[in-house]
């Protein structure tokens, strides 16, 4: 139970780390800017002993360029790590302010949530990324990455947090787990670790959230939806349901379903058949859609019932389904999909307003690619994760969605009976 | 399965009540208000059956007390109707305005959580307080009150619900569940019923919380500690002492645990003992600090070892320890609290800031009681619960705790392939 242990241990540190100052907490930042730099010849070589062996074991090509660890790459990091030192303290931020009466001050104050647990994928920059951000936001991290960058990973988590721990933090505020069987003993950690962000698939997502107590924070599906309105325009239709479904198949934001008012199916599908065909989509629907696309022919299992709608592909495959009415397409994407991200294609300010009030949903859109669903693009600097949950952090999560607060109450003897048998009241005003 | 279809059906109807206006919704609350008092008479007779029944079960006279409904408990609530109608609006509220590129603007927007499930104690005037919450937040309620007020609760609900539909609320945005068994079926409805909200014994909330895949919000335990430094006024620990475990002994915010220095141990502990004792509360502790409260004697159960001092007694019963500083203080509550609410007595400003800054709970308080930990004394008007997670609301949950977040993005044709490949690039500008 070597896990529960070093959790532990990491519980009583977490409250040392929360109260480091952001000066420090930048230096360590800076420190570990600095490390990466200069041990850049270490990691990459550590990065050539993981893509030998995974060209070994025969990895896919979009694998393995996830997992190549290069100048560019580094770049990337280093400049991920500029922002973060230029965002804004997340954590002492008094969100109220408030005299209760007379010598009775509260203070609502953002702080670190304390010991979080991320589990994710085979990316050198998500250790240096995630990392980071919990330093930042002042949050003690366990760590496990993907086993396919095991090399890198061992070497980048070593630089980190020796120059993390030599800038000052407390020393153990960082720790890497290496092992997969280790997973299933974090998950027991629920008296120590405050929070559990998984990575990955849906079926790795559902079994962390079925298997501890823990809070859990991510997403396991992402079936997001576009909508082309009767009122969208043809010119911005194209172009974004191409983005949306082939810029980065195999990500969450990824448009999965297509949904077309009925009233311009006959023109739009042929349309957007072809130029789908042409970026390589395949596309299934139901027996009205695939007629009214003029494909040469369609094999039977292309023909989608109702309950194929809950499919995610993560390829290059898209549903089409005809709908009646913005309403029609809202119930169906709020009864069908993830609640990640969807978006309506129109012109109409009012279908545009009614769709992104009544979808469900962490992202509503109204004229641009599902992919933008990201904590770069937001602004963030970068993201632990996407979140579809409603509570806490909701879209992608960057620095805020890593602190919760607490209620600071200062007073000079005050007693609740005198308030409870009206000897005093209270006089609430926000200072 | 009555509940999950009729939780199934409630999921349709929330987005339409999250974007029902905010003068419907009070005026929903002001129609309710004025329903209560026009059908009062029947509220107090059904009040009567519920009161016969309990005391022929023969409860005890707080449980009688908190299931009277009388015209001082109608005043109370009605008063509070009036509070919440007079907050501002929690939903719609823009939190972030960002332009992310030229024409792409990113708006972070308040709103509803959606299907809210409370399950709450005995009290007549809880059931009122939760539904109007729910209503002013936009948030479609399942409502299970204690058993033993059910012929109130019933009747009260009728008058409710009526009101609420009459006003214009969408219908069925309200629902009451009165059997025991169907708690189990909601604990099912994870499709459909976006948190749970359980009040009620420690035993109860961990069995919820240990049997759904929904989120909960709440606390099991109430491990409240207070913290006599050694640089404690005298004057103001009795007080604090006594009303903090006398005012209300069964609420989760009482003390159960003082901590007093060591260095005053000696002069502060008699003094303490007898003032407790004068207010019918019993103490126990370690052998040391038992032994300095020159009590005539006591007997070898009241002799605590290290793990009794996880006990919450709900009860004129008190837990004494002594440690050497503020830091040891700290360490003792963040490993046996429940991080619910702890003070410190004090008038040194380090040793409080020390303590505020690193106890890590939802109220970290200074020389005032630790009852005060309660959303009407916070000034939110009421609660629907207070919470012990990190995640999203801690502490006293009122209006704010009860809603999310969207972000809604507007463009004009923006995909990410344009900036992913250097065609475009962000810029950040929040308006």
């Amino acid at each position: 139970m070597i896990i529960q242990q070093e959790a532990h241990r990491m519980k009583q540190i977490a409250p040392k780390l929360a109260n480091a100052s952001n000066e420090l907490r930048n230096a360590a930042l800076a420190a570990i800017r600095q490390a990466l730099i200069e041990h850049k010849e270490e990691i990459f070589a550590a990065n050539q002993v993981d893509l030998k062996r995974a060209k070994e074991e025969g990895i896919s090509d979009a694998v393995y360029k996830r997992l190549k660890f290069d100048e560019g790459k580094l770049a990337a990091v280093t400049e991920g790590i500029d922002q973060l030192m230029g965002l804004a303290d997340p954590i002492g931020r008094t969100m109220l302010r408030r005299q209760m009466d007379e010598g009775l001050i509260m203070e609502k104050v953002t702080c670190p949530i304390g010991v979080i647990g991320v589990i994710f994928e085979a990316r050198p920059d998500a250790l240096i990324q995630i990392s980071t951000l919990c330093i930042k936001s002042g949050n003690c991290a366990i760590l496990k990455g993907g086993k396919e960058t095991r090399e890198t990973n061992g070497v980048l988590f070593g630089i980190i947090a020796e120059a993390a721990y030599a800038a000052g933090l407390p020393e153990g505020c960082l720790l890497q787990v290496t092992q997969h069987n280790e997973i299933d003993e974090l998950l027991t950690c629920e008296k120590d670790v405050d929070l559990l962000i998984p990575r990955g698939s849906n079926a790795f997502v559902q079994y962390i959230m079925n298997h501890t107590k823990i809070p859990v924070m991510g997403h396991a599906d992402g079936i997001c939806h576009i909508y082309v309105d009767a009122a969208a325009d043809e010119e911005k239709a194209l172009p974004i349901l191409i983005d949306a479904k082939t810029q980065y198949t195999a990500a969450c934001n990824a448009v999965e379903t297509i949904l077309v008012n009925r009233s311009i199916a006959a023109d739009f599908l042929p349309k957007m058949a072809k130029a789908m065909e042409g970026a390589g989509v395949h596309l299934r629907g139901t027996k009205e859609a695939l007629d009214l696309m003029q494909l040469a022919s369609y094999p039977q299992e292309d023909v989608m019932e109702e309950e194929d709608f809950h499919t995610e592909y993560l390829d290059l495959i898209a549903s089409v389904k005809l709908v009646d009415s913005v309403e029609e397409a809202v119930d169906h994407i709020n009864a069908f999909g993830s609640h990640h991200t969807d978006c309506i294609i129109t012109e109409d300010d009012a279908a545009a307003d009614y769709f992104q009030s009544m979808v469900d949903s962490a992202g509503v859109y109204r004229n641009i690619s599902t992919r933008f669903a990201d904590g770069f693009r937001y602004g963030f600097g970068a993201e632990v994760g996407i979140s579809t949950s409603k509570l806490h952090a909701r879209g992608p999560v960057g620095l805020d969605g890593l602190v919760t607060y607490k209620y600071r109450i200062n007073g000079d003897g005050h007693i609740v009976g005198d308030y409870a048998e009206g000897r005093r009241a209270f006089h609430f005003k926000d200072l």
